[in-house]
């Protein structure tokens, strides 16, 4: 099922975990990178990360959505997990940074909507929290949402995004594979001047690096001029409009790393640095008016932290020394590149609000370029 | 009117901006520091700053409310203001932050209410930037709130703070007295195990510091062990409660700075960080559990930072430099100190959720003891 | 033996880690907060910590100094110690700040000296370093050293300081007293308008905080407001000079904490953060011209980090949760108040350069003041 | 003259500023992005900014150097810029960072040496602030000093680089082309596996951005998997070292921007951040073992800021608001990608400490590389 039909369809909300027939980067030829990908090349390679997406495209001009992003299965409050943010470029709205930073975790899912539906998400989420029953005495959560601005296709204005769509994303997300492009929080997102959306990969480090797994899932909606592995295509389409105005780099992008490292705050903030170094190699610029928010968390089981350390298990296992991360910063770096091209190559033109139509990437031409490569 | 007579009248909303008669510091013999205060001593000393409060207290359990504070009671969009955050201890939910460190402004009002209604005042902050024409356009707020918990006297998992309370709150916002006490955002908040809320202050520095105001309002709502200007309440009344258990030394505070100095978001920033100073000279520790967070702004006319820069007028005044902003950091610490002190002395016993009593001050005692003194 | 007497004697080099009969702030009636003080109340109440200082008196004109702190008396280098660094007010010198940070260790002793003579501090800490025969190989240090500007007594443009002082303060450094006030790197330093110098103070918390212990040492050169223990002594005096100009409210203060409690480097970070609140409960105001730094390290055994992780031990305690650390907030509030405190009790008159004379506290009228209270 | 020859000269001392014949990555057929370079393509294009360097090449081990950029000509000190810093990856020993943070300039040249040479060039800078007769009250200097690692190549830990050679490099720096490759701080430094050094670049924006120069002057020593403009040389060539361990990842990379945009301290940090973003797009990931340090000041003659404010003049410029930088954020990329280039195309083969040799990069295998694009 492409995402385009959606728009024939009326308001319609898909859970978008299993969609097939999305086109990716690698099929393009592009490789990115000397580390191999995960199973799924997906945020949910990493053990126990579930995604729930709800697209909402509604008659002309609703086009967004969410994506929610789950570190386990479980009560995540209960069982909180190690977790940084770092700041690209801080024109943006994310909220429950400082929380974060303070105090090293991530007690809810972490949510992407757009803009100006920060509120809709944090009462979803903290509907969410408040329908387990172990949380019935709970009353401050830190919920963590992110968002990037949609508002050149979708009526954002209108904040058609509802608490119970968040909840419904974060209920239904699953593992397995992740839809990318036109859907969830990325349904009215553009990049480079070309349509984008939500787009994930992953990286599996060989056994001498540690074997660890890390898995990034961006909401991509920023300028700058493109390259995809190297290849200058904004170059060479003369696609970098901010020739006309500057304003025209802005956007944003949100970036989330998972790993399955046993990774404490510390160096998850270093690995969060690495996800804008990815983000540098796609050819973006984190300009002005961008964004950029990195949040990375470990998902490793015996890293979780109980809301209540009377409950702490007692052997935990150790997290990784300063030596052992280098391998996971590579690793981050490639598949936060590649997660963005993902993002452009499944994407579809979408026409939105007021008529405007934003075009996918000319994957033809792509195609031509890397036969003649 | 004292504000006790509040509980008695069901669901009430009270405008606080020109409450009379309650009790301040200084009316028991207590002063602060060398500098002497504003006229009012109150955040509103400074010109421009306006106050707004709604208070919701209704049946035995919700005890709540909304604070905003205005830079200017103008379209504050448009003519954004140099503003900086520092965050003293970051277990707290401040939406709002990143952007503001990013950019160095502050482009809505700063909205403080209970923790788990911070979605409906950014809401609420959208629809009042919203209500401006001139904002018809707009697709991006940094909407900026801040939170206590309010959850030992208040229904909080009620969220009973609805986005039109935060847009009364700053539709109705004024200049001249505030109220303090329980009030607004400081309804349902208690500090140093007494009744607190809602406190402001100010000073005015002599010429030749530059003559400029300074003022502060807190959300206080915080642990450690009291002292008023050096008397050492706790110590003398046995009454730090962490004895027990180190949970209850928890708490927040709220810090909002506000000054007609020409400052810069790097001045701003090292002025915000005073206030945890001040805090500290009132026995506050900052916690583990505590969200204390300071945003400071210049309100300054000539400092306003055009939303579209093309309306930038041409004669700007120039920021101070780093020699003149000394003066400015005594009169920060000196007023969050008494604003502290405010909140306790306006704040009355306070009955709530569960039946729990909360009592003020034993002001008798303390006007005692400083007759001994 | 006094270090009035210091200045008969030309050049003199006291190890000073064994010296009595200064006058500390208890002797006086104050008490700092509510935490009882370890054994000695010095930062070497934390077990394993030693600390070693040069004085260097000569002449008229020189009067300063070398204060050394050691983690642990071993191969520092080879057995790193968790550490944070907290900024309170950057107008300072301080070197090896940025690799604390992002590797979250120590791996060097603390140095204290004057402004001009960083340079030396950290060759004097390589030569340490060099000195182990296990370092041989080694070819990147990350010295750490702290400085305060006694340039008001001290010829500081002379640089009299060099390795071989710093050096010799770190290879005599020893457990058991402290001395305090004009010794070491606190020779020359002074505070609000006062003689200050070296000063160092601690807490145990009892069981049921978790027993720990926090030692604090500060080298005290700043300006304010004075007030001991809430008495109010710089008001009573009209002790503030910045009512003649704001740069005589300039100085700095460097603030070292140690603990024996596990903790990481995230949550020594937020130690750290709390000695800068100790300090505002003195007066400090921590002007523009301040540098004020604070560099808190666990001193618990097996928190040790290996140089090479191949050498690590396998069974490593965990470090203490968020929820255990409020306690150790209060103690280093409370340490660091006192320490300060202690730096003035113990400095005597000073004359140094250009016949300067700085004049201790009036400890007599002190004495009264508080048989008065 | 080319550098390797001055392997076989003993000591010398190479004032580096005007050396011709340097290869440069443009000559192979490089561009890097879409905006033009500068004059010279150097950081020297920004006007006022000077270079001076020393190389030490003794023997069969001394293989360092020290590279100095002013932001002026003048008295620094009496004449500061604006300026900022930030940290890529923090395993340096950058000295003079926080207060640069703090006041938001500058009042030294930025110093670049080695690892284990950075207290000989505080003393070297200090020497040189001395020099001036208008700093004969000065007391206190915060000397910036950066340096990478070149113990491969150079016998790191005989500390050859005294404060003369310092003070020299400062003396005789020159506007003017700069010398790249094995030379000054650059001297014994390799990156991706090659022989590095320094490098710079320049960009100079369109009018329509602004019409302003961006120029970037990198000590580039650090690895990862090497891309030149999107050409993966790394991968072709199967030079990732770190197959074998993660530590030959490491290594570092110094990058000082100079722009003579009006900009402020707070968009100068943004500027620093892009730094890092321009490195990534080399291929370096910034490791665990990195000290990566951006260094960004305004060189704009009315943006100084007089020590003594009291000089100032009246009519100053006023600072780029927010919506004008993403030009120059662009510019910093570029420049930094093309200058970490330039320090590869311009280095040659080095035989150094233990007879070990590291190569230049391939030129010829590059060329024909380029030649089959």
């Amino acid at each position: 099922m492409k995402n385009l039909t959606l728009a024939l369809v009326g308001m319609m909300i898909v859970h978008a975990s299993h969609v097939k027939g999305q086109d990716r980067a690698r099929d393009f030829g592009f490789e990115f990178g000397v580390i191999p990908t995960g199973l799924l090349n997906a945020i949910t390679d990493v053990e126990g990360v579930k995604v729930g997406q709800v697209t909402l495209i509604e008659g002309e001009s609703v086009r967004t959505g969410v994506t929610a992003i789950l570190p386990h299965g479980g009560n995540i409050f209960q069982e909180k997990v190690p977790a940084a943010v770092y700041v690209g470029n801080g024109f943006g709205k994310l909220a429950g940074s400082t929380q974060i930073q303070e105090l090293g975790n991530l007690e809810s899912p972490v949510v992407l909507t757009n803009t100006l539906s920060v509120a809709a998400a944090l009462d979803g989420i903290i509907d969410f929290v408040f329908s387990f029953a172990e949380n019935a005495a709970v009353q401050s959560v830190n919920a963590v949402v992110g968002e990037t601005n949609d508002g050149g296709l979708n009526d954002i204005r209108g904040r058609h995004v509802r608490p119970h769509h968040v909840f419904s994303a974060i209920q239904e997300a699953a593992s397995g594979q992740v839809a990318e492009g036109n859907v969830g929080a990325g349904t009215g997102t553009t990049a480079f001047g070309f349509k984008a959306g939500i787009g994930t990969s992953s990286r599996k480090l060989p056994p001498t690096m540690g074997g660890y797994t890390v898995g990034v899932l961006v909401q991509a909606n920023f300028g700058g001029v493109l390259q995809i592995d190297g290849l200058p295509l904004g170059k060479i389409l003369h696609q970098y409009s901010f020739r006309q105005n500057l304003e025209s780099l802005d956007g944003s992008c949100m970036i989330v790393v998972a790993t399955d490292a046993p990774v404490d705050h510390r160096n998850l903030e270093r690995i969060a640095k690495r996800g804008m170094m990815g983000l540098a190699r796609t050819g973006g610029i984190a300009s002005n008016g961008s964004g950029d928010y990195v949040i990375a968390f470990s998902a490793h089981k015996e890293m979780r932290i109980p809301h209540d350390r009377r409950n702490q298990p007692s052997n935990l296992v150790h997290p990784l020394s300063n030596d052992e991360v280098s391998g996971l910063f590579l690793a981050t770096i490639e598949a936060t590149e590649e997660a963005i091209a993902n993002a452009l190559f499944a994407a579809e033109d979408m026409l939105g609000k007021g008529g405007r139509l934003v075009k996918a990437l000319p994957k033809d031409q792509v195609r031509q370029m890397m036969n003649d490569r």
